[in-house]
């Protein structure tokens, strides 16, 4: 549906899209409808867009000479990474007035310091390659989620990306040093310093950070690394309630400091989700605890690796002693480590498979989780009792996939009815216990007007004055976060 | 020295002034002359200013009113923290035509979280006394500088201060999770999340964090706290060279991985210097050796405390064997432990005491430390020879204060007239490594003018969009940083 206000421009003529073709050159463009579609689809099907051309520029010289031409003639763009988002921000709308400009195909890592622990690479790198590239040089690129097999490091900048790894190196922001950016008039800024420390004005890399490609497309970065993990220590522990999760953060925090690299929380309905919709899962439990956690200890040098099985081992008794977890077990062997991770990994898939589901992405400060898990499960099933919580996440950030599935009793169609209703109710709590409707997708399409009930006029005018300073026209994935 | 085209308006009248006096109330301004040197004067006096006002608000609303009132008269506005920078970023032009608005009485500790590991702050905050209170929650909170004990948080964040700790805890802008500012208009925005992760649009905060108070005025601040060190094991090595020293680091980086707190280089002038000036320092060595690497172990458990000490001594002894450093020795004392860093903090005021000196505050790829150090010698010695090259800083971020102190038989003020020559040369040399020539300081006054030698037109034009976007009237700070 377009929105008159923000995309209110005419289709491109046939002119303009002969001259952005040859602007980008052969191979550099698509405009079969057929070709189109893993372009205009969100994952999961919830946006589909149409689009009169996708540009697949190879090198940045074309891409901004596009651009520019796009400013020239009023030409809507909306960037493409991966594809992978689930908010919509990568998804034309459906009226054929946007052309698309795919990063795909600048994909080079440009260069790699190891003893600088820097990394350069094109905004169109996947980031498992990234995370390989790091890897043959023992240095670890920490950025990880689900999608990493496809989703673009253009992307995850552009999203401020989240994860498993935040706890103990922060969001795709935090790894950032340098950007290249195409403006939205096309000029190029080379802002790619490879430096830890750098106060001459402005860091005016932080504005494309998490803009969604709203203010400027994201070509190239310099990345940090970090010293790659020697050995890692995988648990499982089973708390009596989501109080107790929180100090059990607390206790491992103190306890064994920054080799705490993971610390994930699962709901059981989750773990049974994945039991039946994802073949050979393994139960770290045969009681089904209600809460499962699930931990990584890390250590950087082989040395460490003793220290760190009897650290995880002597953190998870004191918790048990103290009545923090009722339950725990240590991962023997890396085929068990891995077992337990795929239980997590597989939440997702197990969720897309089940049913279509009323889902939330939420941060709280985590001296709130406790109210926040507590109050949420009285709107939820005051509204709809039987319905399956498969609330799991980044307990260490304070960030909560509160997803739910329908009740097997429910048909989904009524189920559905009920997500305008819920969807305020939980925005509403998460608002009051000073959190975030969006802690780590974004707002794309999906939460562009929902998010203006919780953010003050003042906000909402600084975003509106910071989009009109650097996309002055309007032309830059129109109608996405604002 | 006024620049016409930013700092332009005339003085403000009599009748404005009265306004803002009773805006901000009885005790809450300063005109007497004779007052008011402390607020005038950069701290080695290189920036004297003038003004007919100086506003010491007691809460955010008042501040607020004053801007708002600045802002529909044009009038012009200096913020100031606890006025230790070191570029003139808190000092008014000496034209009479700017007022001062000091953060001083803004200066609570509004709240402090453990289980969230955080605090909020008021802008006007002493450093030391946010490091205290988060250590009697058994926090630390780890920016550390040598003015910690006068500076407030406020300047510090617009600075995006650096210091000591860098390294493993980051800059300034790294332990911010959310922030108030008054705008240039007098809004106030509440942006004070105390979140890991929230991607509801446009990161504002980012915006004003090392703006230097010229995109608005910080008035409090969410920040981020961590487990605090049970135990800290302190060590010296000399190194024969700057690429050992970088080797050295790595080395220290994969063995002892998050451990490592503190990683400071030091080179002999500096100690000689600090010998001479400052009554009571201990060589750490009986001999010469060109340089000094300060190192801490941090364990955040007790248990921890017997582990890093065998870590410090086994990392010190690989180090030796393999030839990338001639001495070494183990702090076996708190006592021992102050004394090494002594001499590292006890630096700036030696310099200080010794004579006016030519500086540099600048920051290169870690990989590029090693040419650094090479051709600036060779720049200074080829200009001066028997300067005093009292080169030190933070070699785990790639920066280094690049001092020079007149050799002994050179007056000052002959001395000094090579300031000019040299520091084109060594931020040329800078810029040619990739680095930056303002790594911690900021620009302020100092490099507003410099830093267009080196930053792109483009990088020019996109920080002047944003400073007109922010402050149209250009009434904060004007001549600063832009």
């Amino acid at each position: 549906m377009a929105d008159p206000e923000t995309n209110a421009a005419p289709a491109p003529s046939q002119e303009i899209i002969d001259e952005l073709k040859s602007i980008v050159g052969d191979g550099g463009w698509i405009d079969d409808v057929s070709m189109m579609e893993p372009y205009l689809t969100e994952p999961r099907g919830h946006f589909v867009g149409k689009t009169p051309l996708i540009l697949r520029p190879d090198n940045v010289e074309n891409l901004a000479a596009a651009v520019k031409y796009c400013f020239e003639t009023g030409t809507l763009i909306v960037p493409q990474g991966g594809n992978t988002g689930l908010c919509g921000g990568a998804i034309p709308h459906d009226t054929s007035n946007e052309i698309i400009i795919s990063l795909s195909r600048l994909n080079s890592v440009r260069s790699i310091d190891p003893a600088n622990n820097t990394i350069t690479v094109e905004a169109g790198c996947i980031l498992a390659d990234i995370q390989a590239a790091a890897d043959e040089e023992a240095r670890l690129f920490p950025l990880s989620l689900a999608a990493e097999g496809s989703c673009q490091i253009g992307g995850n900048l552009s999203t401020n990306a989240g994860g498993t790894g935040v706890l103990r190196y922060g969001n795709a922001r935090d790894l950032v040093l340098g950007l290249e950016v195409v403006l939205g008039d096309g000029r190029i800024w080379n802002g790619l310093r490879a430096l830890r420390k750098d106060n001459t004005g402005y860091d005016l890399k932080q504005i494309f950070i998490g803009a969604e490609g709203t203010l400027g497309i994201i070509t190239a970065a310099v990345l940090k690394l970090f010293p790659k993990p020697a050995e890692i220590k995988t648990a499982m522990a089973a708390v009596p309630n989501i109080e107790n999760a929180v100090k059990l953060l607390s206790h491992f925090q103190s306890a064994t400091a920054d080799h705490l690299t993971a610390f994930e929380l699962m709901r059981c309905d989750a773990l049974d989700l994945v039991e039946e919709f994802v073949p050979g899962m393994v139960r770290p439990f045969k009681e089904r605890h209600e809460w499962i956690i699930l931990i990584d200890l890390s250590a950087t040098t082989a040395e460490q690796g003793e220290p760190i099985t009897a650290m995880m081992e002597s953190t998870l008794h004191g918790a048990m002693e103290s009545g923090l977890i009722v339950d725990a077990v240590v991962a023997a062997s890396g085929a068990q480590a891995q077992a337990m991770w795929d239980i997590r990994e597989n939440i997702p898939e197990a969720a897309r498979l089940a049913a279509s589901g009323i889902r939330h992405d939420v941060s709280v400060p985590i001296t709130a989780l406790d109210k926040f898990i507590a109050e949420a499960e009285a709107v939820v099933f005051g509204a709809i009792p039987g319905t399956r919580i498969l609330a799991f996440g980044h307990l260490g950030d304070g960030n909560i996939h509160y997803n739910l599935i329908r009740p097997k009793n429910m048909e989904s169609k009524e189920f559905l009815g009920f997500t305008e209703q819920i969807n305020a109710a939980i925005h509403e709590l998460v608002d009051r216990l000073g959190g975030s409707i969006s802690a780590e997708h974004g707002l794309g399409q999906l939460k562009r007007e929902e998010v203006r009930r919780f953010k003050s006029d003042v906000e909402m005018e600084m975003m509106e004055t910071l989009k009109a300073a650097f996309d002055p026209k309007g032309i830059l994935n129109p109608g996405k976060v604002l």
